[in-house]
């Protein structure tokens, strides 16, 4: 980041969780061969009003000048610069049934700066297979595994009874930002972050809209 | 709902965003075997603020007394009432792939209120094999089928370069609520929800906070 960018504490944290969304509908452009945007093309493909993603752009220094539209292709290294991915992350995934496998075959991730680096379980009758790109491991000797690979980011995709056990263990060896799919909030020290993927909570939400 | 329930347009739909959240938590407390919980209990098991869990409530009427705390059992009841999850919701999934089995396959839906009673896809090789409790149809007959089941919900796990079709053409079958697994955002008409799964996004929102 530029010296004059805002110290991350001073940005809404729900700014920030729209910078992704945005990220991901440029990357989509550039598909499509778009060389430049603006906040009223982006807006409409997110439902999101030009005014908010101005607004939001605009803790960053603004990335685009009135009239002309941002350069797709500066936004889009302005984007990850700021949410630190344009590098790639190295993500333990903990949890090799049903759910952890698709987790490790879903192709989403490496193109967008994540790697799945290594995977763990606690079954004795799952270790040594092969999930995704890696074998499984012992969750029980996951401590150096982490620390070698220096991974700070990991997924969550254990049952709900053991789901804050594991979350306890991970941020003991150094891991800062967890994925949880279990469904289950789970609580964790300052400093570690947690995001819930739950279907059913999305479910919910659109079903009060619904009438019987 | 009573008469005296607001119409729905008159809450935010950040407020029913978190009432699913709410209800997962008591029904873990109900699971732990409690029977009365706090706005205080509440908001430190979800890391917010006691006060937002009262005002959301209190747009419904408010479910407690002050001091007494909530029943957890007609707290989830009237939850429950609110977003329409009192019975249970047939869901069309499109999408036979590794994600789409993987969500087939997801244990939590029933218990909380979906049941996925139909699997489309369009890849002749999968026509009629077993993903969770249904054999795969062609979702270019999808059409009679989701009428007669009288489906409101789907789920879409295809490729992103498909999702927007295939949200296109649910929504002229009569489907009114999207989860869509496909990370791309998708337009659909007014009277038509969507919400996104997308880990990606909830990783990077994680990423922003993380030093290199």
């Amino acid at each position: 980041m530029t010296s004059d960018t805002p110290a991350p504490s001073q940005i809404p944290d729900i700014v920030i969780g729209r910078l992704p969304v945005y990220l991901r509908a440029l990357e989509r452009l550039a598909q499509e061969d778009h060389k430049v945007t603006s906040s009223h093309e982006l807006g409409q493909r997110l439902g999101i009003s030009s005014a908010q993603i101005r607004k939001d752009l605009s803790h960053f220094g603004g990335f685009g000048k009135q009239g002309t539209g941002y350069h797709i292709d500066y936004l889009t290294r302005q984007l990850k610069n700021v949410l630190n991915v344009d590098r790639v992350w190295p993500v333990a995934l903990v949890g090799a049934g049903d759910l952890g496998r698709a987790v490790a075959n879903y192709r989403g991730f490496t193109e967008r700066s994540f790697h799945i680096a290594c995977v763990f379980d606690t079954d004795p009758a799952k270790m040594g297979q092969q999930v995704g790109q890696c074998r499984v491991q012992d969750f029980n000797q996951a401590g150096p595994v982490i620390r070698r690979l220096d991974i700070q980011v990991a997924m969550i995709a254990v049952p709900a009874s053991s789901a804050q056990k594991v979350a306890d263990l991970l941020a003991g060896h150094g891991v800062r930002a967890i994925l949880n799919y279990a469904p289950i909030n789970l609580n964790v020290a300052a400093g570690v972050r947690v995001q819930h993927i739950d279907p059913v909570v999305h479910l919910q939400h659109m079903t009060y809209y619904l009438s019987d």
